[in-house]
């Protein structure tokens, strides 16, 4: 018997370091050797290849389960990592025992948002690629411990209408999110203030599917100079949220497509009240001459977004100017921001005082609602344990 | 007889559109030509020139007095503005008139920290260029309404020597503030994380006077795209102030100069308390591989840092969270942000319920300690009218 947690935990931002064989085990003979692959280097660190280059580290910040003071931003091995980084069954029994009981997880070597297959030269390759990865995360990922993993898509972000049928297809076999970028212009993509993007948030609205906004997808850190120390970049992370919000807001795309549901992943939350009263003034005091439209920006987010929080008291005490309804729990297993394996002391502080409408919906009503998500995972026979009532 | 206004209030961030003769006036003769000057244009605009090139537009964003419908942000000429752009007797009647009975005030031509002369092909003419706009701002504009204008002045920022001589020298002269940069690596200098700028911190330092740090110092918008419009770039102008913020309290700069007091002006207060969450939480995290300081940044911060709020309610809730001594007040007059002449309604609406200690601490108590400001303009004689009791 283990005792039941405090607090019912879904977790709308996660990260998953891909095992090797996710390419592999998919792509067509032809594409075997260009395909994304592991390869070990002669100094024994790993990294993963893709069209005969290495393109990408392995394992960068995978430090759940390590002492702040083993921090650090250096590529790891798999065998350096705990398992639950890259095995979903593992991993269930990490989340479980912390009592998270729902995870949406963000890809890795296609980073954040399938950006990756952006750059392949060979695009069939590329697409094969991505349908490969969502193919994955439904039939394995998820599949594996079923009721516990929301699946997320990547899309073909240089071809709005194939992602567009991709997120069609991927829906119909159960996707609940698509990952998408912060901002399309660092990939030589139209921006959002263009209709490139419309085949996109057309298919996402008619399937019901969000679309999570992770930091630092469009590349961009806020470093004020070169020689800056990194922390600060990392302590910048959530401005590169307040810059998708503002951008988005003021782009006309909620405006277009009411029904569009928009995530704002690892971006916090503290900072929203001040950036709704800002763009709301913005707008009172500059729409003329902007042409901007009739709505005030704070009305819009209101309906078409969320945001998330892992560690913020600020946020959580002004919750009531961001809306209720809008903010989720996170617990960016495995990276450096994770709570995980103190999900619920973490949570236990920032909440126990607070209401218990206000707490449900924040640590997984809003989540079930806005990825209609009604399943649950078998607990008692992940973990091995009957859980104490 | 006019009303006693309701709230006593001291402004730190008010800009200056400097007169045609601010220059001209103080240049020696071989300079004449090169320095800055005004000319109109065959189509009736007027600009600056420096150094045979038109180097600004006039009064941009100059829009106090006019409609939010009649906003633009394009160049204006001193005839199309109010004598209160450039005018400091006209505008000490506006102030008062609206119950603000201090103010601190950036230049304009000169940018907003003085970087326009950083550029000057000529140092010794930039070099007489600062040390123009420094003694006019005490011999003109301040001294022209004993009581009401803060000194600010601008500094040599390409020679950190020369530019603390002239901290000591204006200090003497009464000078209570340096307007500087929010980044300095846009101008080719170097950055906060060397000891470049140490003359400079040192000379503030010693002399007790207050480092400005305006927004857009930089000269960085976080435009997410080309094309996206301008209003994202007004909506995100406190994001300058957040980097600035984690950049300079993960600079060593404050464990240096425990005792230098750096404002951030119109940066907003409001994303602050989660700043300082972040920035904590990243140091708790972070601060081993990164070798960070040991004192957490909000204890820097509630040191060494100031902020200021025009129109916001969330911040005011958070407070506590920020430091009632940490926020001061701004007008900034005659920008589009100005609550001007309505400021005593704009700051009813935010501060009426409010304790009155940390009132009188907001609107003038915290301005009147940094700036150790003890002056009051003689309101009945500057207005021609005796105020009622």
């Amino acid at each position: 018997m283990v005792p039941r947690h405090d607090f019912d935990l879904i977790s709308v931002d996660d990260h998953i370091i891909e095992p090797p064989k996710v390419w592999t085990d998919r792509l067509p003979a032809k594409y075997q050797e260009a395909g994304p692959q592991v390869v070990t280097k002669d100094d024994g660190s790993e990294a993963w290849q893709f069209e005969g280059e290495l393109v990408a580290t392995m394992g960068l910040n995978a430090v759940a389960g390590k002492e702040f003071k083993d921090f650090a931003m250096d590529p790891m091995t798999y065998a350096d990592m705990i398992e639950g980084c890259y095995n979903p069954v593992q991993r269930a029994r990490d989340l479980l025992a912390d009592g998270v009981r729902g995870s949406l997880c963000f890809p890795t070597f296609p980073r954040f948002a399938g950006q990756r297959f952006t750059t392949a030269k060979d695009k069939a390759l590329g697409d094969l690629c991505v349908k490969a990865y969502n193919d994955w995360m439904i039939d394995e990922w998820c599949a594996s411990v079923p009721g516990l993993y929301i699946p997320m898509m990547i899309g073909q972000l240089w071809d709005p209408k194939l992602m567009a049928e991709e997120i069609r297809r991927c829906a119909a076999r159960g996707v609940r999110a698509v990952s998408f970028p912060e901002s399309t212009t660092p990939f030589d993509l139209p921006s959002f203030h263009t209709d490139f993007w419309d085949p996109v948030w057309q298919a996402a609205v008619e399937t019901d599917i969000a679309i999570c906004i992770h930091i630092g997808t469009s590349g961009r850190t806020h470093l004020p100079s070169p020689d800056a120390p990194y922390s600060v970049a990392v302590a910048l992370g959530p401005v590169n949220a307040q810059i998708t919000f503002m951008d988005l807001l003021l782009s006309g795309i909620p405006e277009r497509f009411p029904k569009i549901k928009i995530a704002l992943s690892e971006g916090g939350i503290g900072w929203v009240p001040f950036a709704l009263e800002r763009v709301d003034r913005t707008w009172e005091r500059h729409r003329y001459w902007a042409k901007m439209g009739d709505t005030p920006p704070s009305e819009l987010f209101r309906r078409n977004f969320w945001v998330c929080f892992i560690d913020e008291f600020a946020g959580l005490e002004t919750r009531d100017r961001i809306g209720v309804d809008r903010i989720m729990w996170e617990c960016d297993y495995p990276h450096a921001d994770t709570p995980w394996p103190n999900s619920q002391a973490e949570v236990t502080k920032m909440l126990k005082d607070l209401p218990a409408d206000d707490v449900a919906a924040m640590t997984h009503g809003n989540a079930e609602k806005l990825f209609r998500w009604d399943a649950r995972p078998d607990v008692d026979a992940i973990l091995g344990v009957k859980q104490s009532a």
